[in-house]
């Protein structure tokens, strides 16, 4: 892909507002942009590694046997006054009133419109366990947007709902949703630990939250020294030095970025909500239900910040919006151009995504925002163009080679 | 992938609301279902055929050097405000007010959003041209939603924007747009017709609209018998029997599907929001701006629209849901699974999108759902599976076979 044709607005100083470095990086390197507080739009190199994400998040999902769907943001009131949620959500849920003054909400989950959609046609034990997920835009009218990311007030989620006969069912499908979650993180070059959580206005009886250990998270975590348990500080009400509930061990606290949580939901909605099946001794009994969410907004911000200098990104692999950058120094040297470009079409035909830079910059701006932007494995075509020679540079590993142009697809290793 | 995992609710009768034929099967068929006037969830089924739409319009737009973005669906007044569409917008405009007390607008179109996001950007003509596009959701009040996904208040739809020094520049890249959108609608199975149209409330000096033609279609086109003038009713004024403007033949009515439409913007946007750069001369002149619009979820109905029985549906290639249906005629058989199984793994193993229906429901049941569904070439595997022999029907051709279950990939052609 030709850089010029891409829209890419570097900027040389990141935003007054933007706090942390993850939002300046963001900012600087032209993968988002402000529209108002906490709405942004994802500029085209910050949408293809959104896409990447959520290409990890199906190919997880489906093969644990989901399904997806796609539901509409804006919700009836009658759905949420059936689940009680309409009276007791806060003023974080938008809300608006159609032409005909009909109430709504723009939903920031989904629990009444899939029991809605699943309830007639769940009505025997035999069409379970049933799971499906949507990829989907959700609003919360954060009283105080920060952090880019982080806390918006429009953002993307991944949101997963599961049906089952019995608890232990649900107990079996949670466990395959935290294992395919720790898969998704790690594949988006993230470490996560799951820590235990309150069931906040989703409900339920039970939750637990996948954290990105980072300086910059919102949330604090406590964990033991000595054994294995961790939670949301909001969920223990511990603090540094306190003993550990389960073991007596010392209490640590350290600060985490949310990128996922799961819950238990149990007969919460199904009950409220009329869904119910009849079960293999012949009841009928109200489906158990499980929720799944991943912010994939959030998770882009967690890589971020996770894989960043204050110079600029370096994407993990599987999530980079690009896996090559190929920079001929100076465009309108006819040597270098055919060079360049003959070696951007070639790694394109082995299916490599491959960015070129052919604006007419200066090499010194071109390499700025190449570091800015991120990615992997650059190839610069310079003066050695009429040798046929490159200089190769994985950034990973900080190998830098000059090889022949035709050693290149070797070099990449793709 | 199993059938009983895909969540596809068909149903025996449609709704009562349901007017048009494509409706009726979409609620039957488990395409879609109602969440409010206007508003759908987009179930498993119906998802992968928005799913594949979305993957020809990608490829045909990034072809022709277009980047993707994704802004947000709210949009504060103040952009508005500096277009000058607050005020003028009618009640179709969703309008809504956060915690604040601020205004905000769940964008029906994104002219105000994208001129925000690069006006900042442009400022020489080295930068052009420039053409980005989203495909997102997008709000409109309809007064009365009718005939399912044709109006509807929450859609699915790509919108792009071309920014030119030009206008001879702007005739150009509209040109190369309107080629695309022919070779998108016929990848998925329709035939459209270019008509002139209004610029209604989006602006500007030009439009065109694409049409499939249909009896169900809200759109009166009006065609000439003699040359190859046509024209949205609204904006020819024209009636059947008149005169054509162009050569004083003989005009037609009929009525269509607008599944498409493409605007000249000129300086609409560009003066009002400030989105200036140096020209050739050295001159600070407003972009020339266009605008291109496919509406995804009319595409999908408009293609049920056009491909379907009273029965049930014949998805067109590209888009089918799945490629192969393996049905084994008794489930509980086991040497029908197996061979069933073993046919569906080895169409998978090759990459072919295949759908194999493992429910323990009689085999009337099953015919009766696979019409519906409508996926072209259908694998039966009964009473003769333990000859290792299967029924090979392609319902596009009508054709039908005894072959071995080992000359299954020979048979499907793909």
């Amino acid at each position: 892909m030709k850089q010029s044709l891409l829209f890419v607005p570097t900027l040389r100083d990141a935003p007054q507002d933007a706090e942390v470095r993850s939002h300046k990086l963001m900012s600087r390197a032209g993968i988002v942009k402000m529209v108002a507080a906490g709405i942004y739009t994802y500029l085209p190199l910050g949408y293809r590694v959104i896409k990447n994400i959520e290409k990890i998040i199906r190919e997880e999902l489906d093969a644990i046997g989901c399904s997806e769907l796609l539901m509409p943001a804006l919700q009836p009131r009658d759905l949420w006054e059936e689940s009680g949620r309409w009276d007791k959500y806060g003023p974080e849920l938008m809300r608006l009133q159609d032409r005909k003054e009909r109430d709504f909400c723009l939903g920031p989950t989904h629990e009444e419109i899939i029991t809605q959609a699943v309830r007639d046609y769940l009505n025997s034990y035999k069409k379970l366990p049933l799971a499906l997920y949507q990829i989907q835009t959700k609003f919360r009218d954060e009283m105080r947007p920060r952090f880019g990311l982080m806390r918006g007030r429009e953002f993307i989620m991944k949101d997963a709902y599961s049906f089952h006969e019995t608890d232990a069912e649900l107990e079996e499908w949670y466990k395959k949703f935290a294992d395919a979650y720790t898969k998704i993180f790690l594949r988006c070059g993230l470490e996560t630990r799951i820590v235990a959580s309150d069931v906040g206005q989703i409900g339920g009886s039970e939750a637990d939250e996948f954290m990105v250990m980072s300086e910059v998270g919102e949330d604090t975590i406590t964990y033991c020294m000595s054994c294995s348990y961790a939670a949301n500080q909001e969920h223990s009400g511990l603090q540094e030095g306190d003993p550990c509930p389960v073991c007596g061990g010392t209490i640590r606290e350290a600060k985490g970025i949310e990128v996922g949580n799961i819950f238990k939901l149990g007969t919460k909605y199904s009950e409220s909500m009329n869904a119910k099946v009849i079960n293999k001794d012949g009841q009928q009994v109200p489906v158990v239900m499980g929720c799944y969410g991943i912010g994939i907004s959030r998770t882009l911000m967690a890589s971020v910040e996770q894989h960043a200098t204050d110079e600029g990104i370096l994407w993990p692999d599987e999530i980079a919006p690009f896996q090559v950058h190929v920079i001929p120094v100076n465009a309108k040297d006819e040597t270098q151009w055919i060079l360049a470009n003959a070696i951007h079409d070639n790694l394109k035909a082995k299916g490599i995504d491959v960015l070129i830079d052919d604006r007419e910059e200066r090499a010194g701006v071109k390499f700025k925002d190449a570091d800015l932007i991120g990615i992997r494995r650059r190839v610069i075509v310079g003066k050695l163009a009429k040798e046929n020679k490159v200089e190769y540079i994985d950034r990973q590993s900080g190998v830098k080679n000059i090889i022949m142009g035709d050693q290149i697809l070797d070099a990449v290793g793709l």
